[in-house]
């Protein structure tokens, strides 16, 4: 078989998704509220016709959302395939901090651009200045940027990331993936759109309820959608995400109203942790918290028995563990475990 | 934005799909039967969570259909991806003969590897001896053959098809492009995985019914399925589709007795578009028609002011038009429009 692929391919990994039995799942960074509209929606549907490949009524919607016009947004199967898509259309080098979520890693090895992965410093923040070096030095074509970062939970200094978009506004598309951002106290990088041609920003519905449904999209320039658009197959939205997320966006209060839950759950959930001797929440700005402690595979296994799934961070934050901010009960069922097993 | 991005992205043009408004669409090799049970299967999925990344139940449903392991198949969000995915794989040089399937080329150039571009023989089929010098000289990666091709409508000969497979055992990938096979009478080249390690078999749900879910998949060696997998995204199939591919594989009769309609009705289509004077049909194993004429783009025209959407092969198959086999009643509203003009 090795006479056919290519080298890259050879010792790349598949991306493993572990199915483990539970009771209560906080590991995937979902949200607990589901959209209920679903078979309402799905009668209007021919299954037999193609998508729109413009996802026409979605980007409409969208677009009045975020105040920017639909030209300025590309859809994408989940903010995965967006990812490819910007490897395959800008190259690389591709920069990004680390810990961070591994996609941008693992897309840039399958397509076969070089990684530079920058170690955040101390405080989970960018390290400004190894990151300036780099730039200089690998001139890497493309950034990742995801703010609030996965696993870390904090949203990096604004000021840092605006320094690395200005210095690298003739060299290197940056592309701040607010995956997190509707959970976060501030309000993201979108406004900044107009004052940098080469900012990009990545958005999802996988955090906010519909993760099944896999929509992700890009704003951004015109000039960037242009170019992005040309790789993008065209029929890469099927018609039911579509219709499902347009139904959802006509029933946006809904969702507000579940992220406004998850927000004030996370801030409970994080006061409880502080409490407990033995282990050291991280803040949070998105809807999961990092949380470090001394034995985390015995805590993470003790959860596991209880029925409790929450995502062991080994190997990427030694020593912590990420929970995901459920349903009230589910979160009480989590600390009620954890105090236990302490 | 020329600096940012890959110069073979620079050069490429976006995949427009027109979109023109019609009574009868009969432009898109789309069934003309949908599956009605969308909503009912709805009820149960929990669109907050994650799709089944391995889709297990569906491909367990594929391999009791066509009597491979599930470890013989890789689920794509439609043909187009795996297309992309096996590009991703191998590499290039692509060769393929033209015309064909669009996309073969469209997605090669758009990952930035070379294309091998074979004509076609004057009946449509492969021309042997020029792809047997290619592949000696240019040592292509990957093969497509989409068998029934597109936009032709025919089966290539079985025996060129073997040829080319045996002579690049040690070489290429072959991928036999099934979209359109469950419209022919023969039983495609499934039988043949057995024996060549190098044969990929790409099948659509796109062609029976289901086109607005986006479900194709690939059956060959495991080995093969392990590395494409690699590249594979976790997510790339939601939820949704997953559940429906699922009900319409319980229901294949279903399926099977809309093909069978198909199958039929195309005959009766060609049988009388050979009455007409002024057209030429060419015999079609798939579910849309190809036919010359001396005046296509008056023709097209004509149709579609009378409601008609078919499809112009202008810069394809010059002087040719290609309808799909709808309804009978939107097969005899195209008919006798077609008389009308002609």
């Amino acid at each position: 078989m090795k006479r056919f692929i290519r080298p890259n391919i050879e010792s790349l990994l598949a991306y493993k998704v572990k199915e483990i039995p539970c009771k209560v799942k906080l590991d995937a960074n979902e949200s607990p509220y589901g959209f209920k509209d679903g078979p309402k929606v799905l009668k209007s549907i021919e299954t037999n016709r193609y998508p729109d490949p413009e996802a026409k009524t979605l980007k409409k919607l969208i677009s009045r959302y975020f105040a920017v016009k639909p030209e300025n947004i590309l859809q994408g199967n989940g903010s995965d395939e967006l990812i490819y898509y910007l490897v395959t259309t800008f190259g690389g080098p591709v920069l990004y901090p680390i810990p961070t979520f591994s996609m941008y890693g693992i897309i840039t090895q399958a397509i076969g651009e070089k990684r530079i992965e920058i170690p955040l410093d101390e405080e989970f923040d960018l390290d400004l200045e190894k990151i300036l070096k780099a730039i200089k030095m690998q001139k890497p074509k493309l950034i990742f940027l995801s703010s609030p970062n996965n696993p870390t939970g904090n949203c990096f200094s604004s000021e840092r990331m605006l320094r690395i978009i200005e210095s690298t506004s003739s060299l290197s598309i940056v592309v701040v993936d607010e995956a997190y951002q509707p959970f976060a106290s501030d309000k993201g990088f979108m406004p900044l759109l107009k004052d940098f041609e080469n900012l990009v920003i990545m958005r999802t519905l996988s955090k906010i309820g519909l993760a099944g449904l896999r929509v992700g999209f890009l704003i951004a320039d015109r000039k960037i959608i242009n170019e992005v658009n040309k790789v993008r197959l065209p029929f890469n939205l099927n018609s039911i995400s579509q219709a499902l997320a347009v139904e959802a966006m006509k029933n946006r209060n809904v969702l507000k109203s579940y992220i406004k839950s998850i927000i004030s759950d996370r801030e409970r959930l994080f006061n409880e942790m502080r409490k407990i001797k033995g282990i050291k929440p991280y803040p949070s700005e998105a809807n999961f918290i990092l949380f470090k402690t001394e034995n985390p595979d015995r805590i993470y296994q003790g959860l596991l028995k209880k029925g409790v799934l929450i995502r062991n961070m080994k190997g990427v934050v030694d020593g912590c563990l990420r929970v995901t901010v459920g349903k009230p009960g589910e979160n009480r069922i989590f600390l009620n475990a954890l105090k236990d097993i302490i």
